[in-house]
């Protein structure tokens, strides 16, 4: 069997290849891809900014699929529900080594054998594809029954990678305020689970109208546009807040001017949780003064663990008929059509994008 | 009633005055100073570095007293354990109003109506005194009967703030890597929590070898020295420790080039945690994405709950026996002395250096 | 001033009094009461099944009212928002002690010394009066400005008490499985917190209908009638979350036979909370190696904190808009017509009856 | 090549095998046996109190080992640590499955897939036995250099557990007061980790003296008989905490009664920890509003995760210089007198007794 696969040769440099669709290994899984969501990351992959890469290697690292064939001894997915070929299942596109540090002892991801990528001419899970086989030992999770595949890859590796900030930097609590820098996917989802998790305040910074807009949508009680200066915007936060400030600052922007201008907004006794910056390098002037005096604490998450996909998933299922998930979606593209997928997600175009193969 | 009392008139003006010694108010205590411990942050308040002060002030947030007369309707001490006069106390030098945003919702210390000072002419728990004269509302803890008043004032406020800290950020596991930059008061401590806690690597970086030893003493698995180079620092740590890193990377140095250094040495999902800066003013330059990439939290804590001071007086006292921990007081002085008092905590040559108001 | 107030002034015997109405102390406030809640509590200290209680005693520990004047030195609620008379708040009806071990070494509410019931003939915070006179140091907190009081009052503490039961037990993670037993207000509570939070299933217990029609619009995803048998009960639970078993059981029944179904239900690695029980008296057959061998942590919970209170009203303010909170409010009463209100609560007729002292 | 082994064939019938040594699969390792530690469970599982069992089976899920041979691809071990053959390690003898809700959802240990036994004719990594065949993916971890096997084999598996039991019921903290029902092996650990942690106050209930004994020299600062009366038991706690009661109370006793007594010691907001109950099979009374009153969480834990094994080696290898914990190993028997080191388990004569396939 073969299918198509939008492949990554090197830097900037992008091909539809037709690649051989193998039989599951045991303990594996073939999923026919439904959507294959397209990453911010993906745009730093292809030009560079992510550093080194195993070219060449098949795209996609989010997606909604059809399970076409089970390997050798599964009969469940990973959450342990049971599945058949035509269930739909999405995937946490990581595999975990299960014998290292990260592993057995901190029990945190990426570990420290972590595979992303394989080599394109090799089985593989990238999901710019016809197909993605997913080897033993990569996580799968079969849908809710009810779920909206565009309702689940709306927010793609987005969702999973808040709730992961979450779980590092402590929860969202009842009441508390919360500040969203940046309204793309990161920040959206950000609004969309604090506003869920009873934030009595989530507020969000952006320059485009449109994605603010979108944020409203999903649960910010007001927003702050990028037009303003800093000072303006410090003060239209805390005449909102009170003069404690917010509980929670959230780093969605991916720029570096956000993370001084978020140190400096957060409030006494609270957290700065910074997602989603493999774009921004270099560093920006922080005083550790700053961090004592308030009791500030800065932490960093990326790379959600397989639970947080789960998590994800029954989330996005979950608030799939209150808010308007599903329309986040606002771009599909063939396999044959990647560059210009990753061409509206690098613009800011899209609100969302994604790989559908049955477009040709 | 009436006694001395080192007072700091203005910036960099010291003196010695005779104040009165009022009966406590109902709900307060009146406590014969027998240590007052000489603390980093009076050096900053004497120069001027902690910002402005409501001179005059009583110097010495710490102290071990005995008590002399109890308040109206006083008759156990913040814990629930009976008191009389003549028992042995602390006291927590913050008083809370418990009806604010920190103190009722975050439960989080200090809160927006802290009060750190009285006026000289006023009735004062400063502790460079002969006496402290303690309100209604201020925690203060009676020391379990076998403590020794020299083991419990010899970290002084350096104890409840590293408690502290782990509060914030989570605790020293069993098997953890700890590094500690810096080994006065704040770095002993957190070298001494670390090591009871059941670290397995405890380790210490400074120029003084006489703190590198005191840091041994109170468990300290190795010592790296100021002398050699970050890079060669950074090395030193990962041979001992592995690939992964540091758990735990606490700073104590209160130096502003240690923050980027922590940050650099930090380990994959670790934490970095910021203690007592008050002196450090300035910034330094910090990736983001060094907190993305490696899952990092960097955490500032400062100014210790009433409960750090109670966990801290019940922890050396347990293992007053075991550590070397009422040598670490090196220097005693009468009230009179305060100016050398703050002298060689400057210096550093005091390890911990005492006021010891029977001494004239 | 005089007001009117229900009086238990013993087991059983229920008064409507004419008591006069003080201005407020320092640090206190004067509330002209707008609603005052019927707890179940009320029905058991009415009966004597909550013990002994220092009659007479005004009722009404839930409560909305208006500032009608502040205490000197008031400018604000406990959360620093500001308020002046007109404005809209809720109380937490136990006045803390700041000064015993519960209080500031664990942080836990209730303290050693905490006051609940003030007698009838002094000033008097109890809700089922015109006015709820709240001494200094009795949290109180403003409303948001777009909240409805019905609303507010709908979950009464039952809303608190669940967001203390997650608190001392821990929170509900995204894709939980939840089965709460019981849908009186306590379960409607957890009904309500466990659906915002994100639980994939919210399986309610109960056997009147109207109340499991209730549970369905707050957010259960199932309904078990209590006709069933106990194994049946537990095979529908077990058919629709899967064999790993519920993630959180949740005891609001109130019930002595619901304790060892909490248990038996529970799933592997999960918890079961228990809230609410003040009336069931007695014991049950618990076996240790059920706890043991299922890692089945079992919490109980009562008493909120101050920050569950005002953690509640701001969750409510919230989700009125989303979900029928005011519509909760079924039965409304005089202040001479309390007897009526404890009796709808008791038999379950009423889903919440209100004191409204505007009814004469 | 051939070594020996005890095998029990079926309940309460106990035979010396001797069984073929094979060479490690991929990613496993092949250890030759030091120590096998007896625990109480393998009581349980001769006489059959822990249930049906996979018969033929080699006991002995504890253990010491020298790595022999490694299997292909091992140049680590679970944590990370480069290994070579000659190194000591210890193993977790429980192979998890990554693929089941509690693996990748909970992260939580057993898993609903978990592996305890294999049929003595297969490769085994029983320690009752010259050597133990470590199937891939059974973490095990190699010993600090310092480290005395001794030491690390005193606790067995008795110390991970109690450091899982406070995983899942939250830590000691500094000045916590502890009670441990029991002095066994479970027992004592808890003593240890309590006594570490910074516990003021760690009492310990049994009824072998010199079980009380060790206790003391791990750290108990207070012993309470079995032969008082269970009045007069909580009376000697009382007196000795204060009103407010243990913060802590652990079950290590494994007997039915210890149960509501420990439920009725606990003090206000604590928490009550159930361990290794195995083999106490039955119910006791239990009253719910005992733990809502006390706002009371009772917590079962067992089967440690890999982490704390490799927790428990850690902190053992860095206290054994300060307490004296191999010295715990009373008894030695060799691989063919495996009944006898039951029976002195069973008997409570022995402190711990170990395997020791030398001895012949």
């Amino acid at each position: 069997m073969h299918g198509k696969a939008a492949v990554l040769v090197e830097k900037n440099r992008l091909e539809t290849w037709d690649v051989e669709v193998r039989a599951p290994e045991p303990g594996g899984a073939l999923v026919r891809t439904i959507l294959g969501g397209v990453c911010g990351s993906d745009v730093h992959i292809l030009t560079g900014e992510a550093g080194e890469m195993p070219f060449p290697i098949i795209l996609g690292h989010e997606g909604v699929g059809e399970i076409t064939q089970l390997g050798a001894g599964v009969s469940t997915d990973y959450a342990g529900v049971p599945v058949k070929p035509g269930d739909l299942v999405i995937w946490s596109p990581i595999a975990l080594c299960h014998r290292c540090y990260s592993c057995t002892i901190l029990e945190q991801t990426p570990c420290e054998n972590s595979q992303y990528f394989e080599d394109a001419s090799k089985p593989n899970w990238g999901s710019y594809s016809d197909y993605a086989w997913l080897p033993n030992n990569m996580p799968f999770y079969r849908l809710p029954d009810h779920a909206k595949p565009e309702a689940i890859a709306a927010l793609g590796c987005a969702l999973p990678t808040v709730l992961r900030g979450f779980d590092r930097c402590g929860p969202v609590r009842f009441g508390d305020s919360v500040v969203v820098q940046g309204a793309g996917p990161v920040g959206l989802s950000a609004v969309l689970v604090a506003a869920q998790a009873g934030a009595r305040e989530v507020i969000v910074i952006d320059g485009a109208p449109a994605r603010l807009e979108a944020a409203v949508k999903l649960g910010a009680t007001a927003t702050v546009s990028l037009d303003l200066s800093p000072e303006e915007r410090k003060r239209m936060i805390y005449d909102r807040i009170g003069r404690q400030g917010p509980d929670i600052v959230i780093e969605a922007a991916g720029a570096l001017s956000a993370f001084p201008e978020g140190v400096d907004i957060s409030g006494i006794h609270s957290r700065y949780i910074i997602l989603g910056l493999w774009g921004a390098i270099g560093t920006q002037p922080i005083s550790p003064r700053d961090l004592t005096l308030k009791n500030l604490t800065v932490g960093g998450a990326s790379f959600p663990a397989p639970k947080n996909y789960y998590q994800a998933m029954q989330f996005a299922a979950r608030v799939q008929g209150d808010v308007p998930l599903a329309q986040l979606v606002s771009h599909r593209f063939g396999i044959s059509q990647a560059a210009e997928a990753l061409q509206v997600t690098k613009t800011g175009v899209a609100t969302k994008a994604v790989i559908d193969p049955t477009i040709s």
